[in-house]
């Protein structure tokens, strides 16, 4: 765990260069607007350690799948996410020297990550090795209201000289993926073009073509005075760069800002791109710096309106949480259909592909009570336009008959991920990709979207679970053997409770889910019908009699349902045993001892009763909460946020506040030793969850909405805002009363503490607390 | 399957020649002497599809391990058995123009492997582009007699004209493995020598620097006559030559004799490598070509008498036999304790590492009824040897206090295999290197094997399962978790049977040569228990615990063991219902498909059963048989052998008839379409236990040998020589009668059909075959 950064409410701050953590902030000072993102890379040269980090949505690479020993199944490819050209450099001279931290003396360094107005801040004094010292400040966003535009401006005083002081902003084709399998360079340069203020380059990847624009423009200025030079021209192969140089006088603030323009041919014809870019461009430059940052605040302000929660008396907590929103926000904003969110978003290039169950399990939750409805219905049309690949992936599998297996990580529907354990067995998130749809639904009411989207997917699914499970005459009961549950250090085990309930569950669903349309709109269903082939009576009594004869393993003397057959043959010595040096276990067991170990890695069992909560009396949701949360070891990201929600469910609130902290500073607070290979995106919406379900007890049951809500004793009071059948509100929570303050049209009608509440447009209403 | 090569009981024989068949034939035909060998590649220049493929004994290279997803515990290397430098190459050119078989036409091709003589030759006639004829001939041997010769006799008579006629004759070093992780090469070139007459070559591997030396002289001829022309001297990066010229006449036999020398570091200084090739070289020779080959046939012919099974009136079942014999008796002479039988011997490089299990669970038994008991002895002092290294990769695997867990594959001792189901799963393998040592010692009475080495490497093994074995509270029984057992379609179960059966086997035996050694020796004994820091009275009560206690799958209803636990859990389709054009299945299914069927890759219960046979009445056996062989695939070359010698047991010689066929037949007749890859070489001393266990019913108990002959209906009579005790005897068998033919010097006792035999020193003795 590092502690390096400074609480604060709004703002991530770093104050002194320590290079050794510089890979961390890099990650985590990172920006992004959905549509293109960045690490926070330093715009000037750096030689110390450094991942360049670039990205632009949607954009991806095939690259050769490497394994050691080969499995039938296996993808050819794994789709990355790819690194792509490099458009904040812009190097700076002093003297003929070169600017770069690594080498030289930095004296009061502070990088602010501005999570309320979206932008970067660098500042510092560096003195070069011939005693010059300079101030430096760095200042840079990427446009949430001009999705095509990134800005910076880098500014340089001469603090004890006079002397001349160049800038050469940069845009540079030569990147590569660090995680590339074969260490091939995945793109070629199809235009270059620079002349005196501006630049473009034109890339494609290899193999499948992709192109990407970026474009600059520059304009340069002393103080407030715009420099008319003519910058030097300047072109190497895959880079183009404009230079200013200038004698500066002490004291005198040199500056540059860079207008970046950035698009791709997933928005424009490949021919197009050019000429594209040059427009986004010029139209960022002509708007300028200011005027961009001003209008890119004001839709961040937007968004905190809706998602912000604001913690009263805890900074850590507070900041903690808008990190974690922030991210989310900047990662993906719902307005295309054709992307999703990566599990390392901007921030990174592990995991490849962009999208996992996470997007279902964890984030869906979040979006869909914080921005419009229309985000969470993309994520999931995305997955409803993958449903022919997630079809043919069971077919290669040897399923059949229109059985669909979503893939465990993919970017354009095809499964890229080639281990066998996780690939062919972590079928469970088949399961997430069906509820999300429950749950979309129950938040919306858009029944629509079963019928036009939802139940073929639902459909593909369920045969899928049908084929899946077969039956075991020894037991007489459905079986479903082979699989890896949430729970990564358990492989290849047999009925994995939490797969089989959301089996299970899907297969209800499903049946419920044809009746729902058939009544609704007959045409569509008969249209479905025979799209899919589907036989109800050829196909439904099997999944009838799989409901009623599953199998789900239950210890009858300990009164808790077994994450697997066999659980309790392994030995049971608690986590609070184990060794602290070996811990976490992943960085120092091997892997055939985690996995013969009881040590769970996330919440497994512990996840189907947070899904199915309405299920299980208290008494048996705290029964399995204390029998696995000792055994868990939260070596996933996704693990603390569940246990918080269900910590506060029974009434276990300093575990659930230490479960929260766990998950909302991960990140900024480095628990595993990985944040500088990106953050951890996906888990931030369980943060969300951790807040808005764990203390503030949001559920949705049968149309309502149902608040519990709870405040740590760390806390004075905190508030969220949450969406519910399109009306939204604010919950503010304290010690003594909880306020429900509606923001919606209509009136809301809604339950806390099991009490009918309702709330006029405009108006609110107080409860105690309890 | 491929059946193009001719039925003859001593010879393999291709008429014929097709590029499709080429690289198995270059497998199937391959030739060694236990220090070196090669695939049976063309000397001359070929353009088709080949595997060059020349290697070494002893001589391997660290190539860096490549995986999809790292897991902590996988080694660093995976030790690979080298493609050397190529010598048996003779560029042939008829007026310039290269022979070359994959562009010329050839007729009347022939290429035989006589393997009661230890050659291979090929002969045909090649029609170059402009229709000039040749005849040719080819023969070579890798001498058993001279170990560090080889020599090639090659010639060509022009048919249809007279014209020049050149060979070169060369040692090439610019050689890869086809297996390589990331494309290296994996030798450096010391010293290149070329003189007229002669060339040399000294190479060394790369990172751990072993060299190997080539030396060659050649001498040629027309007709009878030597040639007194001087060759003219060639060398390239990495190459060295002769080349011969010489106008030839029509009718007239030009041919050159290349005899080469072979030596490595293993056996000389690394600077005399060169001096000592110069040398061995010379020595063959001045021998020459027909003295060489004389010596070398009387090797075998030695070898022969020891090994050789004939059987009377089914010549593919006697091709079989003493096809795999041959083989053994090539791959492994048993002089040279840091060498072993290579699951591809001298005939590919799959598989990479040297050992495998197969070693001890299927060569021993071979060797040590087949040859001189050193050569067991040998291979069981290997292990021994290596017994520091199994301690140190338990060590890496959190075992701790000396216990060892052997590599699955290695050369070295260390483990280079990388997939974790295998590497840290598949831990029998322990098991059957300490069986081995048993099964030598009942075999030898070499009891001082026991204190000398044995108990040490027990002790060892002992400690593992001590420690991998654990309690569960549940069961109130020993349980065995995660491993995978014989039959690799069952990954990470739990108690496999076969496991459970070997560790508690393991632990008896350990307290049993405890109390032996210390009886025997008291002050080695000691000396073990200091070396070892072992505590009697701290383990063995452990130990003794996990004896009485330990689980062992079993169904009551079918009254069956149970390959692990949940094995009935499984669909139970047996192997008869699958469609024939899904096998084999490892070929058509996916990898988690495999894992949740019932099929079998080869016996694993059977595989206890066949260890421990004494254990079990026959109805147990038959049961078990029964219940097992309809759901095995026999997907492993291993398994055939084992269900023919079980089938023999319980009356099923019908059964027992067509498992040895497959397992004889397996590479001749390319069953499984694999041996272009190499030849499944361990596999092979499975298909003697087929006869010598299956049909001769050869069993040892307590100090007791037992026969128990019967005869396939297919044969008129078959002969077997073993050696128990250090007697040797030859069984033949046929429908009338079972002929013990003492070759022994003392009495020899053994019981067959149970009723006691003695046979005098020189005589024989019949009893009627039941």
């Amino acid at each position: 765990m590092k502690e390096y950064l400074k609480h604060d409410e709004w703002c991530i701050i770093e104050e002194g260069f320590n290079p050794e953590n510089h890979q961390s902030s890099e990650s985590i000072f990172s920006l992004g607007n959905g549509k293109m993102g960045h690490r926070a890379n330093f715009e000037e040269t750096y030689s110390g350690p450094s991942l360049q980090g670039s990205y632009v949505a949607g954009i991806y690479y095939p690259d050769k799948t490497r394994v050691g020993w080969w499995k039938n199944g296996y993808p050819e490819y794994f789709a990355k996410v790819l690194n792509s050209p490099n458009w904040i450099g812009i190097d700076v001279q002093i003297d003929g020297h070169y600017l770069d931290l690594y080498t030289c003396k930095t004296d009061n360094f502070r990088r602010t990550l501005n999570m309320k107005e979206g932008y970067l801040l660098r500042e510092f004094t560096a003195t070069m090795d011939d005693g010059k010292k300079i101030q430096v400040s760095a200042k840079r966003f990427v446009s949430m209201a001009d999705t095509e535009n990134g800005a910076i401006r880098y500014s340089v005083t001469p603090l004890n000289f006079d002397g001349k002081i160049a800038f050469t902003a940069y845009l540079d084709g030569d990147v590569e993926n660090e995680d590339s399998n074969y260490d091939e360079k995945f793109w070629n340069i199809i235009e270059m073009e620079a002349h005196a203020g501006e630049a473009y380059l034109v890339t494609e990847t290899k193999k499948i073509g992709f192109r990407a624009g970026f474009g600059m423009k520059i304009v340069a200025k002393i103080g407030d005075s715009e420099l008319k030079t003519t910058p030097e021209v300047l072109k190497k192969e895959a880079w183009v760069a404009n230079r200013i140089e200038r004698t500066v006088k002490e004291g005198e603030c040199f500056s540059i800002d860079k207008i970046v323009g950035v698009t791709s041919s997933l928005n424009y014809d490949k021919t197009a791109v050019l000429e594209a870019t040059k427009k986004v461009t010029a139209s960022g430059f002509q708007k300028g710096f200011d005027a961009l940052l001003k209008d890119h605040i004001k839709v961040w302000a937007d968004k905190w309106v809706l998602s912000d929660i604001h913690i009263k008396g805890d900074i850590a907590a507070q900041q903690g949480i808008r990190f974690n929103i922030f991210h989310l926000n900047q990662t993906y904003t719902g307005e295309d259909e054709r992307l999703n969110v990566g599990p390392k978003g901007f921030t990174g290039e592990k995991y490849g592909g962009s999208t996992y169950w996470d997007t279902e399990a964890y984030c869906v939750p979040f979006f869909i009570a914080t921005a419009p409805s229309e985000v969470t219905r993309n994520l999931l049309i995305y997955r409803y336009k993958h449903l022919d690949r997630a079809i043919e992936n069971a077919e290669k599998l040897g399923f059949k008959n229109g059985a669909a297996l979503y893939p465990m990580v993919t970017i354009n529907g095809e499964e890229c991920h080639n281990e066998w354990e996780i690939t062919f067995e972590e079928i469970h998130r088949n399961g997430a990709i069906a509820f999300a749809i429950h749950n979309y639904i129950r938040h919306t009411n858009d029944e629509a979207y079963l019928s036009e989207y939802g139940l073929e997917v639902l459909l593909g699914i369920s045969r899928f679970w049908s084929q899946r499970i077969t039956f075991s005459e020894e037991r007489q009961k459905y079986v479903m053997l082979g699989v890896t549950g949430p729970n990564e250090y358990e492989n290849n085990i047999n009925n994995n409770w939490y797969t089989n309930k959301m089996a299970v569950w899907c297969l209800k669903y499903t049946i419920e889910s044809l009746a729902k349309v058939k009544a609704m709109n007959e045409a569509r269903y008969n249209e479905i019908i025979a799209k899919t082939s589907f036989s109800y009576d050829g196909e439904v009594p099997r999944w009838e009699d799989i409901i009623d004869k599953m199998h789900f393993p239950y210890n009858e003397k300990l009164q808790v349902f077994m994450q697997q057959d066999g659980y309790m043959d392994k030995e049971q010595i608690l986590v609070d045993q184990l060794n602290p040096a070996e811990r976490p276990i992943n960085q120092y067991w091997s892997w055939d001892r985690i996995l013969r170990s009881c040590y769970i890695k996330q919440a497994d069992t512990l996840q189907g009763i947070y899904v199915f909560e309405e299920e299980f009396d208290m008494e048996t949701i705290k029964r399995n909460f204390e029998f696995y949360e000792p055994r868990t070891v939260h070596e996933s990201s996704l693990s603390p946020c569940v246990h918080s929600v269900l910590a506060a469910k029974i009434g276990d609130y300093d575990k659930a506040y230490e479960m929260y902290l766990r998950t909302s500073r991960l990140d900024i607070d480095d628990y595993n030793h990985e944040a500088h290979e990106g953050l951890h995106i996906t888990s931030m919406a369980g943060t969300w969850m951790s807040i808005v379900e764990g203390f503030g007890g949001k559920r949705v049951h049968d149309g309502e909405l149902f608040l519990n809500p709870i405040i740590p004793k760390q806390w004075q009071e905190y508030s969220f805002r949450i969406a519910f059948m399109g009306n939204d509100m604010e919950v503010i929570v304290n010690s003594q009363e909880v306020t429900i303050l509606s923001h919606a049209k209509n009136q809301i009608e809604l339950k806390v503490y099991d009490q009918k509440v309702s709330v006029e447009p405009g108006q609110s209403t107080t409860i105690q607390t309890k």
